[in-house]
């Protein structure tokens, strides 16, 4: 099985390596980090490449696809036509799965793949859905048919677990799950805008820079 | 802020990259990949490279040190007297912080710096600390002055998380949280030795490939 992971420039390396470091456990497959032109390819802080081993030319017919997310800018530039938006109609014709993490679902939406479909993404841009013709859910993983979208970045473990499991059993996934010692403790309760301080939520969606550059004032 | 990751052949990938995704949301910080030569470093899985920006003896006085874990033959090739080990020792002279995830905080004790502290590391290599003279601690984040280790690869995001909040305060660190929208959903309740199924432990724990090759003989 050869599951592809899209990089592209300024991506979020979160939304990619959390699903990777669980699919990659799975029997017999091979995971190929693919991105317009093999090499190193920047995520969006800066600080951070990961290499793409192949052109996604390259890679005509893999069985699973992965989008992964990132700021506005970046995956604007992968909205409009361009060989990413042609490689992913392409592909998608003989997938198994096709899923995104975060802001790849507007990838995937820009791409004609998710008309009348249920997905998901980032909280600050799931109504940004609705434009390609999908059903915004606000959940952290969305299956709709062969199509699974993830919420925002973090999300991607768990849609990869879940579906570790659709591919290779209960068991299988409970195993990968272990051996990741996935049983996630997070310190602070603002992991949603259901569950954050409503005037951080408030501030984020109008567009705050985060987090506060100068940690005393807030 | 100087922060530090460690690279190293056949790391774990997820062990650097969920702290890296909290970490750089930090105020003032400038996350840098570090290993022994600068460029790409292959993870365990030998399907994904991250690419070192530095060498680490370019990197003298990091403020934070950060050490991912990896498998056992990757770990004991940084145990051994050699650059990174002299590296470590040196450096934690003048960190705030010295961390690790999963496995790496065995590479933290052969450097010296864990000798009576209480610390934590993958649930699979916990009662190795003892050899180093630590306190091996059943716990998702252990904090013993200035030494943060974290459970096993996912406990990375945890940890750092934690971390955030010390260095940059509750509010910076839950904006993060928000950001990465961490609110987790395990689809299963296998993410620790205590809550996944007895025989499978049993079989990790007498060294039982994973997952099984075959998912219909699970």
């Amino acid at each position: 099985m050869q599951i592809a992971i899209l990089l592209y420039n300024e991506f979020t390396a979160l939304d990619a390596v959390g699903p990777y470091e669980v699919l990659s456990g799975l029997p017999d497959t091979t995971v190929v980090f693919a991105a317009e032109h093999a090499g190193p390819v920047m995520a969006h802080t800066g600080m951070l490449s990961l290499v793409a081993e192949a052109a996604i030319a390259d890679l005509p017919h893999p069985d699973i696809v992965l989008v992964p997310g990132g700021p506005g800018r970046a995956t604007a530039a992968q909205m409009q036509g361009g060989p990413v938006r042609g490689w992913l109609a392409a592909i998608d014709q003989h997938t198994s799965w096709t899923t995104s993490v975060c802001t790849g679902s507007l990838i995937l939406g820009a791409a004609g793949l998710l008309a009348g479909r249920r997905a998901t993404s980032h909280w600050l841009a799931l109504d940004r859905l609705a434009d390609f013709g999908a059903e915004p859910v606000s959940e952290r993983v969305v299956m709709d048919g062969k199509y699974i979208t993830g919420a925002g970045v973090s999300a991607g473990i768990d849609m990869a677990l879940e579906l570790a499991g659709r591919i290779a059993g209960r068991a299988n996934a409970e195993a990968i799950q272990l051996m990741l010692e996935y049983d996630p403790r997070p310190p602070y309760s603002a992991g949603s805008p259901q569950t954050a301080p409503r005037d951080m939520v408030a501030r984020m969606r109008h567009g705050s820079k985060y987090p506060r550059p100068n940690p005393a004032a807030v």
